[in-house]
């Protein structure tokens, strides 16, 4: 897997690098603020998920760049102002300075505003029917907004310092990363032209590994170390914020994700394509150590 | 005119206020916020614009209702992210506290953000066809983002303090209220089934009415008083900011704004539609007194 994901990592860099190229260049340095927070680093799980869906239904990848491309632009804008000192107030993403600290606050704001924009940009510049543009559209704004990560944002702002059941952190969460990771998957199976069933059998697959990926970050703070992170270790101890650990403790919140994992996997079960990679990203998501 | 432009204010206030009140309440808060930024007053010009346009063309008002209202949320959350501390530091917005003040600034960024994927929600629930749908979408993101309304903004704010030209205050301006008028006006026609001519001609007035608009804004700023205008009189002075009056001379700055109204009607005589109501519309841009 660890091939194919560096494939579809480079891939989708260089498609995201080429579509901020094409951009005039009005205005350097909200350009430059835009290319800063899209191109740096990154594991590009969403991109992953898009391309492996929509191929497992027969996609060509060059017919799920524009997916792959838009749900990224709604992660990185959402990182962007989720950094920001008003928010959770971070100097350092992915082993370097956020948005607002290698620029200033005003223009962190607006390249946020302006690669969310540019997510639907792209879905509409690309080349499947107006139906299936459509269909994309709706999936990944209802995944971005009010009822999705907008949404988990502000409970997750809202929780803080205050003491949340798990019911509530697991909301919290599927709101916050679980909607954009299902989004993914729908944009890939979206494109590869997935029937009404497969759609739904693949939301419980991306349910549960949305989940599982969060309770993982979770434990990630705690157990990793600031380097391997590429932003401080214990960040969310120190924020005050609810964990699955501090929920759960270590141990049960390790055996939580690899259930989740589990029933994630059988889901694919049901389906009659080879799921292999989907299978295996599964698998990395509670195996990484960032 | 006045009855007319009423009435669509009423027509999209309820509009909006059903939307909103039909989405699921789970963070209260973040639902409040978006509700205070898009419902709190506003001359509604852009929606106006977009009802005007889309009956000439001979749509229904229930058939530019999506539109009206995308245009208005775009409006809205831009509002809402340019009077953050970080950007114009605004603490009265139509006579009331800013969206930052009255909630804090974490939610209004929140908010502001939600608002503007709403605004393509909206779009995609439209009755239109894809393809009518698509073509919205596009036309709506081209004007919001990078290469439009935030392009502009960041332009603004990268200009406060500095001398900037004529030619430059135009770009600025063509930019962050132009491109979102022009906007209006474009989904209005393409909700009524325009042809590309008719779409030029289109884009030829709302070029001229935004840029009046704005020139209309900056001699408001001077002339009018804080009562009126709802938001302090002089604060582009006080923030440094450059302005026509400032770079024309009041009277100038009143010649320009006339004689961009009077291009903007001369082109609509091109049009085989009764125009009544945009000609009206056009001379209420520089006559309105805030």
């Amino acid at each position: 897997m660890k091939t194919t994901q560096d494939k579809f990592q480079h891939r989708i860099n260089d498609y995201l690098a080429t579509k901020l190229n094409d951009m005039p260049q009005n205005d350097p340095t909200l350009h430059q603020a835009m290319t800063y927070g899209l191109l740096l680093g990154g594991k590009r799980i969403r991109p992953f998920l898009v391309y492996s869906v929509g191929q497992m239904f027969g996609a060509s990848l060059n017919e799920l760049d524009d997916a792959a491309g838009s749900v990224e632009a709604i992660h990185a804008y959402s990182l962007i102002h989720d950094d920001l000192p008003a928010m959770d107030d971070d100097d350092l993403r992915r082993g370097q300075p956020t948005c607002h600290i290698k620029y200033d606050e005003a223009t962190a704001i607006l390249a946020g505003d302006a690669l969310q924009t540019f997510a639907f940009e792209l879905l509409c510049q690309s080349a499947h029917s107006p139906v299936t543009q459509i269909a994309m559209i709706k999936s990944l704004s209802q995944a971005s907004g009010y009822q999705g990560m907008c949404g988990g944002q502000a409970l997750d702002v809202a929780a803080t310092n205050q003491q949340v059941s798990l019911s509530e952190l697991e909301q919290i969460h599927r709101f916050k990363t679980g909607a954009l990771i299902s989004a993914a998957v729908e944009l890939g199976a979206i494109a590869g032209g997935a029937n009404t069933q497969e759609l739904c059998v693949l939301r419980q697959f991306s349910k549960n590994i949305g989940l599982a990926f969060q309770v993982q970050d979770d434990i990630l703070d705690i157990i990793s170390d600031t380097a391997t992170l590429g932003k401080p270790q214990g960040s969310d101890l120190a924020a005050n914020k609810s964990t699955y650990p501090a929920l759960l403790g270590l141990e049960q919140a390790q055996l939580k994700a690899a259930a989740l994992i589990e029933q994630a996997i059988s889901s694919l079960e049901e389906l009659p394509y080879d799921s292999q990679l989907l299978q295996d990203f599964a698998q990395y998501i509670i195996a990484r150590k960032k």
